[in-house]
């Protein structure tokens, strides 16, 4: 049977036996999940029940998205991974037809099954969960299956850093040290930048972030001043005459953003990966003057997965400092809890014991 | 003698005569002007004084920067026009020696000397002008020198289109039908668009766009709904499932910027050419849902004028029909009130008659 | 029954009844052939029996890829055509699964099933042909199906200028006046190219790409002169002192490609559409000098079609002028016999008739 | 005086007092040279005197274009340096009017003044040189002023890489061992390629290169075998079954390019960086079926430097152990007298000592 943890509403959790998929295409692999870890999004769900759309009595949903396991069974189509594989899963899956899937932008396809996301995609906290073959990458020995949930924030980060695109000699400031900002900064220098810059409000994660991160600069940015002043004074630090070439804002916070317009150069381009409030005021001006970018990131597209298990392949990023706790299947709400009250940087939760 | 029109501070114009420029560099280039086309910075300067910096009795400003005339002399070292060239001017001249520059981006130069920009950088609305070599553009013989004055805002379109980038094949929402707006359409059907949408809130100017351009679709703007509802009824109407590729914003209104987001297609671009307030208000989360690109306008960057000069030349373009007066030299103040009110699309001044 | 026109061998053509396509898939469609273009590759099948896999007694092949008709039947998931629509159909169906097609590029998909290719992806010269719903695209009223043959060549010519890319006010050359030649000018010119010239050294081809097209230049190449020394003659004429910014080759012929090369512009770019020889010999170090561009073109990719079938629509070119002749269906091989003669420019199969 | 080593003709250098270069502009800035590196194009000017212009009795030619120095005295308007200052010189300055420079392409710019170009751009091997001030760049700290003279070379690798352009996860072929090829692939590294391979069929080199790059892997090709075969071993040796995304050339020998090419990936770019035959044979008909792109790089264009100055200052990349030896001012032929015999990987020459 297919123990699974549902929501049935803000704070209601049941833990239910549901059938186990079945391998209905020939591309289809079941995973037997090791880990899942929690973000933002479980913590809202967790407290809200839902973002757009809620679960209720009549229509829970199974949570959980960023996940790792082994492989338990293929489709007779099946060649990249086999019964035994460690690996990490990608967790949306894209109808291949339309426009968007076609032209290399599946993270926008208007059909994607979205892993949890209400009423019917359930998600990977489950003893079993099914997905295509191509969506399912074998994890590098290097690395244990609690960090194989990190390829997930992972490429939510590469996505990000490739949407700039971000480019070797770049300047980059980050906002933000939650788990994407410091995954952002990791990535920042993979990919070849000049010099990094993270900024967050918390003097408690900006101090994990120098530990974490070597040879980056930290801001702290201080509330009682303008974005602008703000701006002023970071590119003063820093020696920055002209600003920074690439923002990747990873908080969602408006002040936030303003301050990353402020402090980018003539030409600059800022990544808007962080989810907030609806609307954000700009400085729409002071962008048309300099030619500013604006982008927005949303999930991942075609290559970010093969470019995280690749990273973390090759050492270039080390993220088992970002778990800070583990929890057993049957306590994740303790993990939501934790992640709700800003504890911890990753907190993952445990699949089905045997 | 160099007779120039120049500001004083808001509502003060005088005519002086000043000392005709000198072919100091061997590029130089001196211009007997024709025509200087009035923009909606003109009528901002002529009411205020000027926008960040202002004019006074001690620091008077020659006007103008849409200009076109012919050679009257050049340095030794000029080989692209001669005297008695018709020309149109590029008004801004870049140090071609900062990053900026050399990585093709002059518009971004820091020490750009924009022409009529206060409080040294004096306009073309004189007798003659000095220009360097590479901002003076022969005209095609198949248009007068009045349209060449068109040359610089049709290039704020090219500019705009290109930084899109908008591709062939592309559906484009054009909002605002002032001078850039009806010139952005235009080139949007030069550059290979699918299908063409132009909206404006003021009746009169979209049924000049009617006349104007052939083909393309008129969207009327209710001001009694939100940017969300009037975008949700656009796309019905002009059966757009998907919303479009690319918007060119030309109001620098912030209704208008939001309902050029909603209305756009996942993934699409909209580009800020239009100017207003300093802040904007933008919809961010339903950006960052569809991935939403914002990109700013910034005058003209290498190539454009060519561009521009290219679609005159060969007819793809007309402007005749969007110059609605012709002021003496002497009654500049006549055309700057004009286009105050909103009168007519562009009012043009002559030069200094023999 | 499907009746259908198969090859056995060089020269060896049979007309058999086969099973009508199924609806297997509920996005499949069925549809009912009207007209089958012929181009080059059918009468190299037609005189060689293939190119590198050759047809047999034991492994005949269905011939032909550039289709339209009247869709028949449809899947229960399709919701884009209707029966009755009339189509053109996109002849290569990828895997939809591998690394090419989510990067948005399954013209180089290795699973490619594509139309005609021996020994197992049969044609489309047979009464019914089945394709899935988003290959299968309505023909827009304005054009018969007769024309509606041409969105395959039209989209090789536009898959090649997209590649290029071939951006507005670029000055192009067009190497070759077949119907590919004659295509990509037409292309160009509603790309915004600024200047378009084409190039032939058969006459005829080039006195009816002359009355075909309006507004380009012509040139004729001299082979008792070398590609440098025509290109050098080419820039002269032409006054180009710089060279072309693109080069569309449409013949495969190595003087050709190396002509355009000499007549490129420093940064140019020479797409290579045209297949001949397997190789070419190439002035690399005057490639290097001026970091001319060469890229290759393979069949089209995603959104080709779509441009193809709204150009159509539009207007803005049109392609009946070039339908040299229509065989009926049983008299297939005249039209290749045509084709392989040099006759017309395209020549059309009729579907089978009730 | 400024004590210049000329050439004469093949074989023949004197050494001669010419007048020190004088500040003519005020952003000209005057070097006294520390070092001079050799490259593969000064031995070839040893040997033949030049490359398509000769020196002569008549019109001989100050040599060297690799420099670093101490700056001896600027112009008026110099901010970025100061005398006393450590520099690395940029060889090439544009003219920063014509259309390529101001498009970001001063590499292409056709009144380029290459040094040590003949007949009448001298070089860098004297006692003083003269550069305007942004071609003059501070050398970082961390690295000697023999390693400076290695930023030439590395910009000529990171302009190839940036040409391709190199992205992040990207697996990449480095063809040749050379001084290039070695720096190439380290510039690989610090742009985020996931996997670098590098051949060479000089054993020597390739054992080198074993050693000066860790984690890289080698491959021997076997001359007696095709292009074509040593691809496919290439391919199977490495587990590659796609072939790789991006070829950096840097040996300008056909066969190499060959192997390149079918080594790549579908989709996949060469960037020759090598210069060679004026003529390369080149398999197009399997770069057309899998959209082979070939680019042809020449020298660097802006931005290359500075990222070349910081990836020394970052120490991402390390070239002291590829100087080989250090020849007094007056012995600079025996340099290139090494160089010509492909002794050591840079030979480098002393500056005039006081």
């Amino acid at each position: 049977m297919n123990l699974s943890c549902l929501l049935y509403g803000p704070g209601k959790v049941r833990f239910e036996n549901r059938p186990i998929p079945t391998i209905d295409d020939a591309h289809d692999v079941l995973v037997r999940i090791s880990y899942v870890g929690v973000c933002g999004s479980d913590a809202h769900f967790w407290t809200h029940g839902g973002v757009m759309r809620i679960v209720s009595e009549d229509e829970p949903l199974v949570m959980g998205h960023e996940a790792s396991g082994i492989v338990h069974s293929v489709g007779q189509a099946v060649t990249t991974v086999t019964p035994g594989d460690r690996v990490a899963i990608e967790p949306g899956f894209p109808c291949r037809r339309c426009k968007q899937c076609k032209a290399g932008k599946y993270n926008l396809c208007p059909g994607m099954q979205f892993t949890a996301d209400p009423p019917r995609n359930h998600g990977t906290l489950a003893r079993f969960f099914r997905a295509p073959e191509d969506f399912v990458y074998k994890a590098p020995d290097s690395i244990s299956l609690q960090e194989a949930v990190m390829v997930e924030p992972l490429s939510v980060a590469i996505h990000g850093a490739r949407l700039a695109p971000l480019a070797p000699g770049q300047n980059v400031l980050i906002l933000g040290c939650g788990t994407i900002g410091l995954l952002a900064a990791a990535v920042a220098k993979a990919f070849g930048a000049r010099a990094i810059f993270v900024a967050d409000i918390n003097k408690a994660k900006l101090e994990f972030a120098k530990k974490f991160i070597a040879g980056y600069s930290t801001f702290f940015p201080d509330v009682n001043f303008t974005p602008q002043e703000e701006a002023k004074r970071f590119k003063k630090e820093m020696k920055l005459e002209e600003g920074v070439d690439v923002v990747l804002e990873c908080t969602g916070v408006e002040s936030s953003t303003r301050t990353g317009i402020f402090a980018s150069a003539a030409g600059g381009v800022l990544v808007q990966i962080g989810l907030g409030k609806a609307d954000l005021n700009l400085p729409i001006l002071d962008m048309c003057e300099k030619e500013t970018v604006l982008k927005t990131a949303w999930r991942y597209s075609p290559g970010d997965y093969e470019i995280a298990i690749n990273m973390l392949a090759s050492g270039s990023i080390s993220v088992s400092a970002l778990i800070s706790s583990v929890s057993p299947f049957e306590d994740a709400a303790v993990a939501w809890e934790r992640t709700r009250r800003g504890e911890g940087i990753k907190n993952v939760i445990e699949g089905v014991r045997d």
